[in-house]
């Protein structure tokens, strides 16, 4: 590196191109938006995933109510108005990730098509892959790992999604995982397997 | 692969680890907290760093208003409540990305304490770098390449930084790049030296 006088800075850089940082990663980024009923299995498949990738060497990130509700989401409620910001600033910080090259996997139930289409709409084609993670209420229920369901039923939980509260299906969504028969394994293969086949997996483009 | 019943989930994962993505990238993830007034360099600094580590095969990625203010923080302003969120949410991003293993190379103005530091104190020691991009009120006003400072002295711009609004200095940054003094190339050398010298470029830990 040469010196200069601060004065005369002529570094006329800008930031690194998405092109160059895929380059590096040797592969594409995108957002996977699952989206399903709360037990629907999609953070399960989301990590089980981000594994998969990152045995293979690629960069995946999973962003969910771990990582988002105690952080950045912290100061939002469950007022409509604050789910819809809840998933506009989740799907802003996955344009970032996928900006950077990072395959980001978003796991929420995400209910209302308005909210997934917006943040669809917001970035080029190809980068946004949603991912019906689908099982009916009565299978989540059947399962309901966390107890939510119960509590849902016993009126502890108001506006309850599937029990109180509407879930609106995606009209055409790229993935549809139907937890109801697809086992984890087959689920997490029906996802990496599309976005090998995508072309997301590798630098040169395909679709 | 095997295939199971997906009333049978049994993959304990969990989120993939930090290290295990920083053992993929071969660094370590860092927030690097640009800090300084406007035209002190520090988007240049931040955007020259990146390619620098990009260069080198490492994963580097620039928050700053180009990419933050007309997205995730579009609907905020400029009150003190406004300003403090921003900062919040830039955080929270911030350790998103140093969480996923990248460092990351922050450039806001960020001209209140408090705001810095509670960032830092939100993350684990190590991980914040806050470098003070330096350079007197009358530098930058010598540079003013975007005009704003011709326009805060004409009261054009309410409460700007350095004019008409405080800017508190770092009691005790991990770097100062005196761009007073220093040119970009020296600036750059002295922000990817001290990640060298720390250990974040590689996936042993030293400091």
């Amino acid at each position: 590196m040469t010196s200069g006088k601060a004065t005369n800075i002529s570094w006329h850089g800008g930031h690194v191109t998405r092109a160059e940082r895929e380059e590096l990663l040797g592969q594409q980024g995108a957002i996977v938006w699952l989206t399903g009923l709360s037990g629907s299995g999609k953070s399960t498949i989301a990590m089980a995933a981000e594994q998969a990738l990152l045995a293979s060497g690629r960069m995946a990130y999973v962003l969910d109510g771990d990582n988002i509700r105690h952080g950045l989401n912290s100061n939002l409620g469950f007022s409509p108005e604050d789910r819809s910001e809840n998933i506009r600033r989740i799907g802003e910080v996955a344009k970032l990730f996928a900006d950077a090259g990072i395959i980001v996997l978003s796991s929420f139930i995400s209910p209302y098509r308005a909210d997934r289409d917006a943040v669809r709409e917001s970035v080029e084609k190809g980068q946004f892959v949603e991912a019906y993670v689908s099982a009916s209420v009565e299978t989540c229920e059947g399962r309901d790992v966390k107890g939510l369901y119960a509590k849902a039923r016993a009126g502890e939980i108001p506006e309850f999604t599937g029990i109180s509260a509407p879930y609106e299906e995606p009209n055409a969504p790229e993935l549809v995982l139907d937890t109801n028969i697809q086992s984890l394994e087959e689920s997490v293969a029906g996802l990496v397997g599309y976005l090998d086949e995508k072309g997301y997996l590798s630098t040169g483009k395909t679709a």
